[in-house]
């Protein structure tokens, strides 16, 4: 079935950083997405990638990436692209977009300028962006899209096209990786037992969420850090747009209204793998009891999956029985990373104030990242936007 | 002025186990505690303490400590000891106590039925005990005492001897080591406050607290564990009786009514000392800002700092300021292990359910464990008990 | 090519240990080779598997795996077999075996002797078994082969079943995990520059090795182990007989003589991967240089690899110009774990005594052991044994 | 006796940076070393120390400390101190130093030339100094000492001052941190046994040994790395100086000619704690056996402990019998990190090139390294040479 689409050819922007080297990884042996071209700043370009790259995955690079030549990241170097995906760099503090009208700064920092004016380079060159910046994600005319939850938000692609007066370029963004474990159960719950009122969340984040060097080795072993900046903001403010809908004329998004989320973020030593702890309120009274959150996440099937999408996980979500799972060593590979994975389901105390209590597990590099960018690069495909 | 008390000869229950290490380790240099006898099972009888032990501490043991000849728990080989520590096992599932009477057993399990015979015949042998088992922490007659929050509730000890008909001998526990990071913020906020209604709290818990072998290694390498068998249960029911209070003639003990708990409680690969991250809301409207919480903590003052007990900590609890601290590796020793530390103290998101926010971070084989002990001992020593 | 092959129903015994879970893992998918029956002690007999083991296995298991009803280790239990596979556990301290005639204990330790009856049960049953066992490893009549360097020991066979009058059944060892790295480099440095005289050996060795619970975490956090009981002197003593070659009759191995191993073993916090670090010294002289031993490995192929066993490797060894390679998290799955990655190949110093310095990486539970004996089963396969 | 020695005055060059981190910690609470002033670069200068500092150890700064106001690491504003310890970072691939004369540069990074000209500015300015930097530590009329080895090569400082025309300063260097477990032992065994001839040593080194940020997590969870950068060559031409005598004029030091060093650096995921498996030879046969090396080493007795210099450790070596010891975690505080902690010392292969073999753990940041200097200082106080 996914043998039947055309091959397109993609660019990774940002090839040589982490996020990029996990791109070009999901898209070896890919049967329609074929890696072009790679992108990266202008120091490393003209070098071959090998050489550019301090290569950490466990799984080696091949003898034709070693040999890629790294381009510069302008559009006009890429047009033999049918598609990019954007690795580039905009973690740093500064202030979120405020729509992608000219001359509106998205964040003050220079990389997220910088981030800012490269992609907006490219759609306008007619080039689509799937983007793992954080920079766009709030933006009104951005679908933020968590493959497994809101395909349907890429409608709104006509609408962003017409804006910018674009014929084939649009930008999607995949969303923060801690937010994942939320928002999957989530579009299960929600469709089967009304509105999430209020959400305390933990995590437990992996190292790998910070990039390489990242993480200085001190700060972590035998330890963990109890913060992780910016990050609980972002938990508290991305759902509410995930889990929102399409408005009628798929020209705007209407977000979920009257739901509060609490986050607080730490970092632990592990190599990949975000746990999420959540507690969480319905709005509708009676609220559903554990068994039944449980069944509504089993039956839960998403329409990336319906779709056909080579990368769609048979299930979104894997629930375990086992108190003791999930673990992020034993079960983040779970369908390659694509799946988030759930256990201790379990109802809250008599007379208190939240109804249910979960974990969940996600690949934070994989559905928490690229792989929802490459996911999502897939439904377009299937959709016909590219 | 601690100088002042006279020297009391102690022995140490389970002493080759992980906590009865912990114990002897406090006692060395202790100004009045002197360790004078060390007991094991039959099995390691008679050998001396080096020959029976695996020592495990980062201090080496002393050369007095080696030879210890090891004698077996029985109380008429304790005769010789002003007061015992009980670092015995009964950390096994089972039934809780129901009451110190003969012939009910505290415990299903067959060590904790061995520790429920062995600490009964020490008291009745009039040797008081400062127990870290689990098994009478809830038992009406029995304080169970965290040093920095409710000493005076040692002040149940005539009426224990009397139930007894004991002149001398009666038992004091120390809490779980996880609730720790709970009560003693909650007992600077509720003197200045007025109660707590209901608690969201989450922890990432060392390596120790599961005693030596515990944890295997390849669970905790590059992994977290989303669970630990029965610790939610003793968080959410042990806090109320702690920070409960005496009524009027010191018979019996009034635990704080409607203070609701939900816990979760996951393993990380720390060695020693446990976070907790505590959401919470106040019974009183308007609930105190993030601000007056932060003050109370710093002002906060328990009774062992006044009785001027020699390992009470200067201050019972350390607030940061940074948003990074506390963390397990740096800040665990601070006081010796004595002191919690406190960060993250933020207000409660605008219309949330919670008021305030914050991170604890507790040594949980110290003031978590064998020091609450030792600190016990000392105020029973000051207040004149032994 | 493989695909040639008649399939073969396989057994694994000790099938809920850690071994016996990585057999299972590599029979899935297998071209030939079919899991048809799992063992394990008396005590888990007659439940599903899914019931008996604590899978810890970062791939999830198999619907058909989790249903299968666990055997007693008995033979004739296991006739519907063409060959099993032994993860039975002798890893106990114990005198080694003096050969195989009945009523000669291999090994003094509980343990051992029932791994020793059970294997010898099922060999006299006419089923084939390859072993992790070291029971036998040094017996005179047992190939004790790694399969990218001695699958031509299998050719004892014959002469092993005429000794105990057997048609087809026979017994065949894999090696010692840590000795991998020395034995693979070996093979293709003394194929072309004569034999090694002597050899220092230092390895830091993961603590997948030691089985499961294994290595207790509150001795590998923040830590490392400078001894592993009886590994030294496997090291000190398996890699001669490997080495060494089959008479001309193919009834006797002839050690290699005059080869000297020093072996210093420590355990590290990796999950997986054996790191050994070599200094050796050749016999002849002039001693090749650093240049010469790399294309030495590099062109180096193995009779497993000529043969065409499906499991072999394209690269027996490969070899890292980079200076930090290679790392046990990054490297220790290329080809599926059955390469040996080596890397740091260094010319001794100036007048010192060794002529090479190089470090290896081998995966310690593939080519370490239960993938050892997938691929000899495959070899004895592809040769008629089976 | 330590108490009789008059104040001293010490500044801290580098003081936010980890070596001077530890240098700090070191001097709380020391009997005659007093902290006088704190230097940094001239981007902290004129800031508190605590808001200039990310302070990583374990025990917190002190209310003093925290308010010293950072001063530039120029001589001039170090005229209130009687001498000072440098924690300048020259840790930079670049050439080691040719002599101490004007013009000729120790090192061809920017930071080693700045260490270079700091640390020759304020010996010109009579303050003595004590250093970690790399830069001198091979120079002909530098001391590089050891000071459980070789305090007595601070008696070239006399010449030193006179080829500089100075009255009061001078430059003594402490060594690299792993080749102290090489040379305390040493400097045992050839005083007993004569000299050793060729030396195979493999390290496992902690992460602190890479300072802050130092070595990225990713590198290091799940992980081992089989180099550092510069480290085995220190290794392997340090130790002759310090090995090595004085002559006869005190104006010049002998190396330890013939003795052969080959090492292999590795880093562990271990916080602190370096450890250095060691394989000798002996010159003399016939050589010790492994119980007469231990007795050496028990009854070894440095000049500095002679002396009385307060931070000298009862025991400049422990010997363990225990064969899993010494470990990085349990044996790394001994002494407070003064100690050098030996284990599985044994007797080398019947036929083999090596006489012994032994294990032996040192405090990366204590004895190799700040510690060194703060007891060298003692020493330089107590010889009089300030």
């Amino acid at each position: 079935m996914a043998a039947s689409y055309p091959k397109k050819k993609c660019g990774v922007l940002g090839a040589t950083g982490s996020v990029g080297q996990r791109f070009i990884l999901l898209l070896a042996d890919h049967p329609f997405l074929e890696l072009q071209a790679v992108g990266a700043s202008e120091r490393s370009a003209d070098k071959k990638y090998k050489d550019a790259v301090r290569w950490k995955q466990s799984a080696p690079m091949s003898e034709k990436l070693s040999n890629l030549v790294l381009r510069e990241c302008k559009a006009e170097l890429f047009t033999d692209c049918d598609l990019v995906f954007s690795g580039l760099n905009s973690d740093i503090a500064g202030e979120t977009g405020k729509g992608l009208q000219p001359g509106v700064s998205p964040s003050r920092s220079e990389d997220g300028m910088l981030t800012f004016k490269t992609e907006m380079a490219f759609i306008k060159a007619e080039i689509p962006v799937f983007s793992n910046a954080k920079n766009y994600r709030k933006d009104p005319i951005v679908p933020l899209v968590v493959p497994t939850v809101n395909p349907s938000h890429m409608d709104l692609i006509p609408h962003q096209r017409k804006h910018f007066g674009l014929k084939k370029g649009f930008l999607v963004c995949n969303s923060n990786c801690a937010v994942i474990g939320v928002v999957i159960p989530f579009a299960a719950l929600q469709a089967k037992f009304g509105p999430v009122e209020e959400v305390e969340v933990f995590t437990e984040q992996a190292i790998s969420g910070a990039g390489y060097p990242g993480v200085p080795s001190l700060d972590i072993v035998d330890n963990v850090i109890p913060f992780i900046s910016g990050e609980e903001d972002k938990m508290e403010n991305e759902a509410q747009k995930i889990l929102g809908s399409l408005n009628a004329d798929a020209t705007a998004f209407n977000e979920q209204a009257g739901l509060r989320i609490g986050a607080t973020c730490t970092r632990v030593g592990v190599t990949d793998g975000h746990m999420a702890f959540v507690s969480l309120r319905f709005k509708n009274r009676p609220a559903p009891k554990a068994e039944e959150v449980v069944q509504a996440m089993r039956e839960y099937q998403s329409e990336a999956q319906k779709l056909g999408a080579p990368s769609a996980p048979e299930f979104a979500i894997k629930v375990f029985d086992e108190p003791d799972r999930p673990q992020p060593r034993l079960d983040r590979d779970i369908s390659k990373g694509y799946t988030v994975s759930v256990g201790r389901v379990r109802d809250g105390a008599e007379g208190g104030y939240f109804d249910i209590r979960f974990a969940a597990l996600s690949h934070n590099t994989v559905i928490g990242a690229a792989g929802s960018s490459i996911l999502n690069a897939e439904v377009a495909v299937i959709k016909g936007y590219i």
